[in-house]
């Protein structure tokens, strides 16, 4: 049986402080604990009800863990109807230097739903890393996480202030795309696989200070009297329609050049 | 100033049932409530506190309009953080016609804020016209309208069953390309502009049932290695970067073939 100081414990994890200074953000439901004991994350602990038991005996890796009723479930869980098990793990403190291939970098992202739908069509388009400003939301957050739909566990998730990152991408002379309403047209524009993605907040768009460190603006072209028009795009779906095209270029043998 | 009954009215129009009713939605926000008033769609009410005063002025339309007070707002609005004006319109119920050009075929997508986002791109998009399975989540819920940005003022959407919308399509030889993950690669499939998306439910995919009326299945091809993948894509993500293809071969003057 779960104590009552536990189910306070699980249940502030909701909040980005107890996140931080525990360390632990929590996991709900089967597909996205199942993504979680696959994949290279530490585990704390997980709390389940009997029929995810078969579920945890394929697992090297070590953890408390503690059966508990769908009553138990329903009071730890953030979720309207919890499915099955809760998992708390660490959040990961180490991350990858390496730096080749497509990568992004999130300038404030605010929605944690974007940031999380932007994760899982990364993942979609092999995209091993992001790089989110300090100022984005937290990709812990239950919403965030669970728009990752388990993508999470494949990507390098770091938080770094971008202004450091850019510079020395820009001094390797790795590009800088950054979308942006004035840039070149996406389809015509040459584009790089060793790259970077910028996409910024959701009404500001890129901060001006990492401007200069921008090496191309890139635009999804509006299909229609570009004048008139009042029509913008979700920041998600312009994260989507660009990590498309740089692999559809490679996918017919366009990498380079249009 | 606002009686009870009013209020209670305003705030009965969240609840599909009310809105089936009274044939009214509700519409919120200075960036919502301009479009509404830019649009053909037809007005009921506008209640606005006095800094909106001035967006009144230059329309023809008419309408019963009432200033109120923060407070009032606040008392009316389905919104945590209300925007100085709430309006009343109608539902339409003349749609257009007219199927020329790209068009979208939704199947029971269930999320309000995908069903919104996926219309907000469409706009940006060209697209004019959106078909809905009657078991898709309804546009005029509040967070579904506020998820288009205002793009549902500028695009005919039509609740209707897909069977008879389908058939019709097949009988004149307007092609339906339908997502789906068994699909011909979208980069390298023939593709036609006047023709029909068909996007299908977030777990389900597309009825089994109108697989006979789609003319070709397509797919966004996984970037990595497709054997042990487990992620997926949104549907709205999904709609964003099928229907940013289209345009895309529109542009560099490749319509039909790839």
């Amino acid at each position: 049986m779960l104590s009552h100081s536990k189910i306070k414990f699980i249940k502030s994890l909701a909040i980005k402080k107890h996140r931080e200074t525990t360390g632990l953000f929590v996991v709900e439901g089967v597909k996205m604990v199942d993504e979680l004991i696959k994949s290279t994350l530490q585990i704390h602990s997980v709390y389940y009800t009997s029929s995810f038991r078969d579920h945890l005996h394929n697992t090297s890796k070590t953890f408390d863990s503690d059966m508990i009723t769908d009553d138990e479930l329903q009071r730890i869980s953030h979720q309207k109807t919890p499915n099955k098990v809760i998992a708390l793990a660490y959040i990961p403190k180490k991350f990858s230097a390496s730096n080749k291939g497509l990568k992004m970098a999130l300038d404030n992202i605010q929605d944690p739903g974007n940031l999380g739908t932007i994760v899982r069509t990364a993942a979609w388009f092999g995209i091993k890393k992001i790089y989110c400003s300090p100022g984005s939301a937290d990709i812990y957050n239950p919403k965030a996480l669970q728009s990752t739909m388990g993508a999470i566990f494949n990507t390098d998730i770091e938080y770094v202030s971008l202004d450091k990152i850019l510079s020395d991408f820009q001094k390797k002379h790795i590009p800088v795309y950054a979308a942006s309403l004035d840039g070149h047209n996406l389809y015509t524009a040459e584009l790089h696989e060793n790259a970077v993605i910028l996409l910024g907040n959701e009404s500001k768009g890129i901060s001006s200070e990492l401007m200069p460190l921008v090496t191309k603006k890139i635009v999804i072209p509006f299909y229609g009297n570009s004048i008139i028009h009042t029509e913008s795009l979700n920041v998600s779906m312009a994260a989507s329609i660009i990590c498309a095209e740089f692999r559809r270029r490679q996918y017919v043998g366009q990498p380079y050049n249009p």
